[in-house]
Formats: C-alpha cells, structure tokens, sequence
C-alpha cells in the first residue's frame, strides 16, 4: 500500500476488522482511529488495531493519505463537514457503506480541490456489530465493490483496490446506480423479509418462536442486524428496496393463489426453480 | 426399548438417520428396512442401517413391534394399506411426518384392531435429503413432538416416546391441530418465503444471486430442500399454511407502506421488534 496515514472514522465491524486486517499485513505507516465515543478508541489502541485516535474529524485525519468511513451513512454529511478543513490535497475519501447512489452523489460534490472520492462496499459482515466483532480476517476471499462515478479518479481508484486486495477481498467495478439495484435484490429485500418472518410469527403466537429448527434460525438470523443499520439503509436505498419489495410481495401472492387454488404442480414448479437457482451459489 | 423387530418404511434422511442411530444405542433386536427402490436398501444394508429389507410392505412389517412411516406423506394412505395383511396384533405404527392433522385423522381410521397409532415429528431436518445425508446423531438434542389423538393408547405413546428419547431428542406432547398451526408459522411459511426470495431475485435478473454474502446464503439454504416434499406439507397444512402467509403478506404490505411514506422511526421499530424477539432464540 502506498499510504503512509490512514485515518478510519468509526471502529465498528468494518473498521474495526479493517484496522486489524491492515495491521496484519505488515503495514508500515500508522492508522488513526477516529470515532465519538473515547471508551471504543481506547479499547482499539489496546487490541493494536490503531496507533493513535481522535475525537475530532479534522485534526484524526489530518496528514492522511487514506480516510476511511465506516461508521453509519447517515452521518457521512456531517461527517464531511467536520473534517473537511483536515484534509490535505492529495488525499483519497473513501466508504463502506452498503449504498452506494446517494452516497457517492452527496460526497463527490462536497470534497474540497485535490481531495478524490472513491466509493466502495466490501461485501462482508456478521449479524454481531461493534467493535468486539471485529476479525483480521473478515474480508479474506470476500467481495468488495468499487463504485466509480464519471468524477472518480484513476488513481485514487488503484489505490483503494490495492487496499481491499492487500486485506484478502476481489474487487468488482460497477456503478454507484448498478449496485444498488442488485444489492436492493439479494441483500436489502432479504433483510427486510427475514425481520417480516419473526414479526409474523410473534403475531400468530409470541411463545412458539423456540420451535422453529435450524431452517428457521439461519433464516432469520440476519434479523439480528442492528435495526438503525437497516432502517437507514432502507432509507439511502428506498426507490430500489420498495420495487425489489413489490416484485417479492406479489411472487408470495401468486404463491398464496396456487395453494388457495390446490395448484400443486404450478407450487412445486415454483419451488423447483428456486432450488435450482439456489444450487448455483451453494459452492461459492 | 423394548422392541424385538422395528421395521422403518422409507431410509431416507430422516428414516436412514433413525435406523443409524437406533443401532448406535446397542439396539438388540432387529431392523427391517421397506422402500420401493431395492438399490437404496442394499446401500442401506451395506452401510449396516438394517439387518434385512423387504420391497413388499406385508412382508417387511411381518412380527414388527413398532413400523415407522418414514417415506414421503403423500403415500402414507397407499402404504398403509399394502402393509395391512401383514401387522401384527400389538404392533405400534408410529411416522415422522412434518404435517399431523390429516395424517392422525387418515391413519387413526385405517388401524386394525389391535393395532395403534402415535403420529410424531422429529424436529431435525437438512437442505440435504437421502440416505447419504443419514447420520446417527441427527437427532440428538432435537425436539421430537409427540401428536396423540383422543383415540392414542397410551402404552404406545409411552413406547414411541422411549425410542425417541433413546436416540437423545427431547420428547414434547401436543394436539396434532395445534402442532400443524405452530409448524405453519415456525416451519412452512419461512420454507415459502425462502423459495420466493430466490425467485424474486432471479425475476429481477437471473445473473445478480452470486452477489449475496452470507446473510443471503443462510438465509435461502432451506430453499435446497426437496420441492416434492414440499409441495406435499403444503397441501396436507393448506389451511393452516395459507393463514400464516397471508399474515406475512400483510406483514409485507405494512413495511413496504412505511418505506413508501418514508416513515424511518415506524421502520426501525418494525425491525428492532423482529431483532428483540429473534434474540430470544439464538442461545437455544
């Protein structure tokens, strides 16, 4: 990596994993932590993720070459704006956030002369958050995606490639708009639907939930995502999360149809193209 | 258990699991295996599941103390009456469908005299089916639920209920009408939901599925189970599956409205009530 500061604002999951992941590699230079609460700065200063921290964005970043967001999208504006006057030209921005449209809109028009914004979404997380979550390992052999706008530049681009590669993940380009129609699709929906089960059961019976086998619990356990997450994901993401959210409402009307109609043939087609589709990413 | 000869009627995951871990307790007495394919009961003998096999079902439950219906549900009816002839007087039939009422009801009708029914359902299941996924300890630790109908005997319970606990499940009772509307919500309804997630995503566009992490992955393995099997707990639970999913489908129709009106605190509340409650399940 050719950094020789990096600063990672929030030291959650990911940047938590990131700091530690970085370290591992060897890296040379030294990382800043910067967060709000001291107490979680502390505690990453002892488990050797970062050098140093701050609690002030303009003077953590300050001298970097590399800042990282990682903490919730939702304070990526206010975020910016704090940290703005730390900036040196010749820095490269750079996010993990799970949207990637809204974010890179927003912040390739506030970053100031010299400063470049790359957008990406390491495809990587657990439904346990925080910083005691956090693994050197959780990006190894994972995806990560870059979203480049037509402002990015090149490159900041290879440098923030070169980060993810240097911690184990494979880079994918794609639009900032492209991706989050797929990710509307096979991660936002899937979230939104596995909080809708466990609320569904807890409406037929608030005492049966602990019946339900191993299919019911890896079904649901992402509804143990940090709900703020997934609301404001919801929110970054909205027009693309509420169509994905149609197609799926009337995919479980035309099932409820078949078994209202005793179509079992047409039911058991539905469910054999799922399977085959499924098999396709059991190896991956 | 005081069985001299268990004759089991389908050796598949379930039924293959059963016979292994019934020999693994020491079992002194005898295991026929019955099926239609007579090349799964000479794996089935190889891999010492069984002690001897039959493809006529009169003949294989001959002397049995206890038959259990293992094969798919929908030929319960047909194998019951070709194994008519050929049940002793004192013989306890006993199956491990996924569906109770209909069955009870159908079953309980069909016994000679002399002959009782217990219907149960082993709560343990894989994505994976067959005699290759069979293992010994499939059951241990796992609920078996136990459905006796007003016309049970209760020496046969108690008999089934041995076996089960011999091969380490935990043993609960309940009416067949109210495990059927419990599984509907705990069990059935979340396997649609599956098989509609992957299709919903295929429908937006077929080549996106490898870009979910793991969440996605947990989340649709259930969808890998058998459509057939399926299809089969869906019309034998249709009233009662119908029911739960169309309080999901409300449930859906209620989230997708406050995405629309954009009403974040209504949404995080929605998913921190799902996260609190699916909370309550992850020690289990």
């Amino acid at each position: 990596m050719n950094f020789k500061k990096i600063a990672i604002i929030g030291l959650g999951l990911i940047g938590g994993s990131l700091a530690l992941a970085i370290k591992q590699t060897g890296f040379k230079g030294s990382i800043t932590g910067i967060g709000r609460r001291e107490e979680n700065l502390i505690t990453a200063k002892e488990l050797e993720m970062i050098d140093d921290y701050s609690t002030v964005h303009a003077e953590g970043v300050k001298d970097a070459d590399l800042v990282v967001l990682a903490s919730s999208t939702g304070n990526f504006k206010d975020i910016m704006n704090n940290m703005k006057p730390g900036l040196k030209t010749g820095a490269i921005v750079t996010d993990v956030g799970s949207v990637k449209a809204s974010i890179v809109r927003t912040l390739d028009d506030m970053m100031p002369d010299g400063v470049s914004f790359v957008g990406a979404h390491p495809i990587a997380g657990r439904e346990c958050s925080g910083i005691d979550c956090a693994s050197a390992d959780l990006f190894r052999d994972s995806k990560c995606i870059i979203t480049p706008s037509p402002r990015t530049v090149d490159h900041a681009i290879d440098n923030v490639i070169g980060m993810w590669e240097t911690v184990g993940a494979v880079t994918l380009h794609m639009s900032p708009e492209e991706h989050d129609l797929i990710f509307a699709a096979v991660s936002h929906m899937p979230h939104v639907v596995a909080y809708a089960i466990i609320n569904t059961i807890m409406d037929v019976n608030p005492n049966i939930l602990h019946f339900g086998g191993t299919g019911l619990k890896d079904m649901s356990r992402i509804a143990l995502s940090p709900a703020e997450l997934w609301r404001d994901i919801c929110s970054s993401n909205k027009d693309e999360v509420l169509n994905v959210l149609k197609k799926f409402s009337s995919t479980i009307s035309d099932l409820i149809e078949k078994l209202q109609n005793s179509d079992w043939p047409g039911l058991e087609q539905e469910f054999n193209k799922a399977q085959e589709a499924r098999k396709l990413i059991e190896s991956d």
